[in-house]
């Protein structure tokens, strides 16, 4: 019987464990591997704070580092399933293991969806991102375009404007979903140009982006648009389907929590980082959720003793 | 007219101003000076995630560096009152400077109440610590002793039990004022004493705390503690006095906060870490919050538009 299952091994999850191991709890952790999308980030992480500029890779071993130094039993599977049993929960995973803990800690993030088309995986980090926030200060007075015409596709537009010479929208349906005042403020801004029923067919480059090529769904012919980065901003996928009958989901699929201590609707039972409701997704934000569910699972053991 | 302007430099602040620049707001910082309770920290910090271990100076050092790295202007002075004026808000600082501001961020931190006996200051890092969650580990089979009978006493030597041999609570009043549940917790560990009716006199020691003396209040006899560790628990001062009118508080004075965004009762006044009743108080906690909240600033002040 463990205090707490951490599932996860993203930055809210190695944070989990830290504070968990810190605080003397009987901990878990159950994750296919370590960093999420930190991991993924091939561009250099210029945000969290502490480092000026440092890469995902670089900054997940130091997160990893940190955690194996507190001596946490870790157990690399997927999650298939979390059944709340009485007042305790049994997590089994993929392997066919079985593991019972007064409280468990869902830290799975999300992944953006993929746009699944030939040369995205290869240009990730050479053009293509999923983050507009932390990628967005690197096409100063470049061309780039946002894949996706919903009111994050414009919102990142619009923040990227700032810095690109020059961002195009490209959207698969005839209509822009967008709010009308993020329509207004992308035209406000002169900078913005907006494409509608085109369907992204492929990205191409050399060592970094070049261009992309789009069906034009009207005339059905094909067209090529040169730009040097590619923002992918069509949804994101929380990764939440083994845990589904024990908490609530707000509209994108994210876990609802009490904000301030991430508890979902059943008592024991918390979740933290891009797996919730949290409206901005970020390392530090993810870090430091992951830190108040951790020190309100201690709170609660606490009061049940 | 700024867009934002930030009070305080500690991390909750450093954070907010990276951020800030980051998304391109004009932005102001005020501040007496950098780290906040980071800075006075001469222990060692393990429990910010990618430094496993560093000392409160040095991370300091590098939070700075990120932030002046961004250019964003930075006035030392400390503010004296924040008011509204119309949808703007003025900033007034104790050298006579007054600065308009659409948003204004509040993170001030907040001051662990200090013990005001010889001793004290001497000894800060070398066996005095304002902070349990952080510093417990470093005493394990240590005897120390918690200063402070309330809930967050009890619950300091609770927590630091775990770790050391033996824990004393002196309380200066004859009754004890934290939760029978925490008496009892503290009761069933065996190793924690509670001495009522006791004065703290000093602190004394060598390169390291070695004891303390108090005067037992109902005989009135100096009463001698062999002790290497005194944890400080008389509770907190947050730094709000400069914008009492502005914000409601609980019942610690701490700034009342929605905890999805950070928006005080003013729409345009948010707080951020020690100073706001978020529960826990880490640095990653401040961090965390800090960006939650300013990318909420950024959200609002684009709706605005």
């Amino acid at each position: 019987m463990y205090d707490l299952i951490i599932i996860g091994g993203g930055p809210a999850g190695i944070t989990a464990g830290i504070y968990a191991v810190r605080h003397k709890l009987e901990a878990l952790m159950i994750t296919k591997g370590f960093g999420g999308q930190m991991a993924r980030k091939a561009v250099a992480i210029e945000n969290y704070p502490g480092f000026e500029n440092i890469s995902g890779a670089d900054l997940v071993e130091k997160f990893v580092g940190q955690l194996k130094k507190h001596d946490i039993e870790i157990i690399k599977d997927s999650v298939k399933r979390v059944k709340k049993k009485g007042e305790q929960f049994e997590v089994e995973t993929s392997q066919e293991g079985k593991y019972q803990s007064k409280t468990v800690l869902v830290a799975t993030g999300a992944d953006p969806r993929p746009l699944e088309v030939p040369g995205e995986k290869e240009f990730i980090g050479k053009g293509v991102s999923y983050c507009t926030t932390c990628d967005a200060p690197l096409f100063a007075q470049k061309t780039v375009v946002v894949v996706g015409g919903g009111n994050a596709g414009f919102e990142a537009a619009i923040a990227i404007q700032k810095h690109a010479k020059k961002v195009y929208i490209l959207e698969f349906a005839s209509q822009i979903k967008a709010d009308e005042s993020n329509q207004k403020k992308a035209k406000e801004t002169g900078k913005i140009e907006v494409i509608t029923s085109a369907a992204l067919k492929k990205i191409e480059g050399d060592n970094f982006v070049q261009s992309i090529t789009y069906q034009d769904r009207k005339s059905n012919g094909e067209k090529k648009l040169s730009v040097e980065g590619v923002f992918v901003e069509i949804g994101n996928v929380p990764a939440t389907g083994f845990v589904k009958e024990l908490v609530e989901f707000n509209q994108k699929d994210e876990i609802k929590i009490d904000p301030k201590n991430n508890q979902t609707k059943t008592p024991g039972l918390y979740a933290a980082g891009d797996v919730t409701e949290v409206e901005h997704k970020q390392i530090v934000i993810a870090c430091g959720e992951a830190t108040k569910a951790v020190l309100s699972i201690y709170d609660h053991l606490e009061k049940g003793k």
